[in-house]
């Protein structure tokens, strides 16, 4: 339960955006089979590899992006609970995205959004739109936090249903009714990095609203088409994830000591290209 | 974890349609506001009610279908697994159906069937199938659980995406999809007991797959409608899911006393009615 009262979602991600310059989410995707051995080795190895990351790479990010499944096949919700509060601990300026996916009806939806804003106290959270409006309205409620509301995805096998039918695509229709819930301006959309025509078109229907953008690291997204495409009136409004990318950068010769500054490199790396395509494409654009 | 083995999920199905003669789910979606005051005032009240629920109910049911968000929105995980366990151990004959409609991209997807079908040993799972065929893929190759993806829910509000467009509605593109993916015979849809003619629509593409109907109790779908429109050639192939009406059947005085004799009343009611409703409508039907 969050009983620390913290800045909205949407503020806190302008904060990161206009003062810490860096549009970069890290996703905390924690596979104990990419674990350096010796953090595998011990019973809270996941929690310390995911601290490591997060303290490493925290100067770089504008978001972390915990993924439940993760924890839930493992049965460690616990775990991701005393994540979560320790980035708000330690890093209270850095909102956490709990990417969850629920979709429900009405009342079942209301339990999900508990479970996400007051169990885990995350500052948003991924929302699946496929049973419509009720399913997502309980999320808006909470003024405070972010709904992040699934549109475009990044993979290909989602093309049969969210690109159907062509004159007026599915994920469009999600755009447009995100538009119509956002009466609170809490509201996001996922758009994949891997489809940056439909970024585009996300774009021309949402005006401002801040996209999450998955796709970019292992999957192969291209990050200058995304900030061409995807970017905001203000050369800003984008959550750009990686997660295996910058996990998972030292594994190799070293990777027990190494883990951590190789995730920051990796981090740091990619939010520079992406502050150095900010620039070359949207020069005009004003970094307090 | 599932050390036991069990009978494949639809052979399990088919032996409660045939042999118990019943197509009645009843779904477990407890709401701690509204057990009987002497269960709510204890620690595991959540789980003597549903407990007394399961025995009362046990020989009307083709399934039981417990609802994840009920038990994550308390952090309840481990109720939800305990739960389960009971219901295996004491009613080894009926599945479980657990509810937890999730979907994400593969790698993730992997993950949450883990979640349903090795942490909570569920016998089947509902999935929902907006990032596509990889979403579903993993649940898949559990040759013996079911996997049931959701094609037309219930509720209204999921019109303005599963309707769209008039001439090749989302949901029966969903329906075509599962019969595809349904190489090993463990398929199943939802599809709402409050749309009939889409119901009838699903039918005439999925030959027998069985499927899973929300809406009849509460939310005030049409039985005759359901068994009408969705019966199989054998004139079986239906769950017919009902929580509420039968959970909270007891409500009012002599609640605590009377709550499991009165959801048992309230499951054998519907029951016989979907009985008699087939002996009408589809009398040639053979009964072991």
């Amino acid at each position: 339960m969050r009983t620390v009262s913290r800045t909205a979602f949407i503020e806190q991600l302008g904060e990161r955006w206009d003062k810490q310059d860096t549009m970069l989410c890290v996703g905390l995707d924690p596979d104990p089979a990419r674990l350096p051995l010796a953090l595998a080795r011990q019973s809270d190895g996941v929690q310390q590899f995911c601290r490591g990351i997060v303290d490493a790479t925290a100067e770089y990010v504008c978001a972390f992006k915990p993924q439940v499944a993760c924890f839930a096949a493992l049965g460690t919700e616990d775990e991701l609970a005393r994540l979560i509060e320790y980035i708000h601990e330690n890093h209270p300026a850095i909102p956490v995205i709990l990417d969850a996916k629920r979709g429900d009806i009405g009342s079942t939806a209301r339990l999900y959004a508990t479970e996400a804003f007051e169990r885990f106290a995350a500052d948003a959270v991924t929302v699946n739109p496929y049973l419509g409006e009720e399913s997502v309205r309980p999320y808006l409620e909470y003024q405070d936090r972010g709904v992040i509301v699934l549109c475009r995805t990044s993979n290909s096998d989602s093309d049969w249903l969210q690109m159907h039918p062509q004159a007026e695509p599915v994920y469009l229709r999600v755009a447009e009714a995100a538009v119509h819930w956002n009466t609170r301006g809490n509201v996001m959309l996922v758009a994949g990095a891997t489809f940056p025509e439909e970024l585009r078109a996300i774009r021309a229907v949402v005006g401002d609203m801040p996209l999450l953008v998955p796709g970019v690291g292992a999957q192969g997204g291209d990050l200058r088409a995304v900030i061409t495409f995807g970017c905001n009136s203000r050369g800003v409004g984008l959550v750009i994830n990686a997660s295996r990318s910058v996990l998972y950068a030292g594994a190799g010769p070293g990777y027990a000591t190494e883990y951590a500054r190789k995730a920051a490199d990796a981090a740091r790396d990619m939010r520079d290209e992406i502050r150095r395509l900010q620039a070359e494409l949207a020069p005009d654009r004003a970094v307090i």
